[in-house]
């Protein structure tokens, strides 16, 4: 079984909350406090073998699974306010490791100007970083992946790509390559969550519909098109230029660095045309650029159409179980 | 290393949130959101090598999860509002499987009167349940460990005894005896978290310091000592009647029972003498009878003192990494 359907097939033995402000699936969940008030929640768990790639340290690894939970709460432009942090630890730790795993939680929490407030730590057999987030925000700014309509315009945060180059390399383990290409390695060891631009854009309410491209920009637009049934025609891609550069030098694709990789932390955004400029000169003040990419459809498909030629966007992205 | 001691080593490495109002290691975790309100916060996650003992089932298993992070709800007189999950879950779990572990999920959730209302699934060579529990209360009525006063009466919301003796019987694995002690068997594998009488304590303010006993009882005393700057006399065991038979018969000695078990979810309390009959009749409202065991003492000793014979409680109790 896929994630996906494992997912499917766990929420069918649930008991729904009445008027949940916040679907399952969006990238956070949320409780209707009353008053316009949404406290809003996010765990998600990092483990060492599927989530740690060969080159991370503990106190890398630590920082991502904070700043992979930041991300969503940036996507939906929500504040994080506090953090937990729920520890499986295998055997045979040493005091230097603890302490890298400790110092990398509280570099990504007051990074993103919160701190760790409590969590739990017990003995498993793989390594298990479990990062909760919470966070407030006012009901009618939170950005959902389900206010998407045909004509807005999807945008993203900056470009893609690099971290699926970084993560070859680094799988490949050539110390040459990991220095020549530092900004595409440093891409994977460091992520950077969008928050703060974010937060800027759910202030102004300039955003029909957010997402983090955690899965890759591919499958975050079809969780997009899904969730606002709607579909999007994207007429360019967001290569970064390194990944670019890369994909050269080593005859790939940079198309599908572009879509398919994953464990990438920009915003995918749906956002009205006459909000556009309101939107950009938001994200400028808190030096993002925003990069429009194409338009949401009726019609609900997910395509590229580059230079009059026009091919579909696969559903694919990294998935755990399915992939190994 | 032991669990504490790594907690103490993470915890060293963090920057410490400015007027957190729930201390690391308590049972919970706080944000003050002003005007007298705490947002609370709970993560703990069940392990499936160390927290899953034989005989129990996926479905009790995903329930257990959530009643132990509910019980230091209970202890800290918190009402769970909403629940998030996250799961490692093993290659190779069947739909069947992954059923019994959604249902029970959710029959932790409704029992205590709330719902899962996200959360997160991934892959992990061991079976990982972390459950996040989320609540609001008012500062003024959460019960925290630190407020024990000498003289105050420590009382338990119900007797000791049984899990430990129900998971000797499960390791056992003789089928004979899972039947004769049915209810020690059911302790271990349909705990019970003792929310009713937790909520109407705190509504009532006559706790001056609360934990549960996850850990035992002799546990839970120490730490409310140390948390407190107390100590304890403790004048009468509160041995589960089952648990002082099957220690009979066995030849175990009840004391033990009681004492140094675990995965029991009653609270242990200290209430001030002149508040204690409107403790009790506030437990007795929700069917729970207070059963007083001693008082706090200014000494910093946690003793059993019993028919005038005085000895020291020693502080141990369940914990990871050091046990196997």
């Amino acid at each position: 079984m896929g994630e996906r359907r494992i997912i499917k097939t766990l929420e069918k033995q649930l008991d729904r909350m009445p008027n949940m402000p916040v679907e399952f699936g969006d990238d956070v969940s949320a409780y209707d406090l009353g008053n316009d008030q949404l406290a809003v929640l996010k765990t998600d768990m990092l483990v060492g073998a599927t989530d740690v790639p060969k080159g991370m340290t503990l106190r890398q690894a630590a920082r991502k699974a904070v700043v992979m939970n930041i991300s969503d709460f940036a996507a939906k432009g929500v504040k994080p306010l506090a953090l937990l942090t729920s520890l499986g630890l295998p055997r045979g730790l040493s005091k230097k490791d603890i302490e890298q795993i400790g110092e990398g939680l509280n570099a990504g929490a007051r990074q993103y100007g919160t701190y760790i407030i409590g969590g739990d730590t017990g003995e498993a057999s793989d390594l298990i970083i479990s990062v909760l987030v919470f966070g407030m925000i006012q009901k009618s700014n939170i950005m959902l992946r389900s206010g998407a309509r045909p004509g807005d315009i999807v945008a993203v945060t900056g470009p893609f790509g690099k971290t699926a180059a970084g993560l070859s390399i680094l799988c490949k383990e050539k110390q040459k390559s990991r220095s020549k290409w530092r900004i595409l390695v440093k891409s994977v060891l460091m992520p950077e969550a969008r928050l703060r631009v974010g937060l800027a854009l759910s202030k102004k309410r300039v955003v029909t519909a957010s997402i983090d491209s955690s899965d890759g920009l591919a499958w975050s637009l079809h969780e997009i098109a899904r969730a606002s049934r709607v579909g999007f025609v994207v007429r360019k891609l967001p290569t970064a230029k390194e990944a670019r550069e890369f994909a050269e030098e080593n005859k790939l694709d940079p198309t599908e660095l572009t879509l398919y990789g994953g464990e990438e932390y920009e915003l995918v955004l749906a956002i009205k045309p006459r909000l556009w400029q309101e939107a950009k000169r938001a994200a400028a003040r808190v030096n993002c650029t925003l990069i429009p990419i194409g338009r949401a459809t009726a019609e609900r498909q997910v395509v590229l159409n580059i230079e009059g030629r026009t091919s579909r966007i696969s559903p694919k992205g990294y998935e755990h179980f399915k992939t190994s």
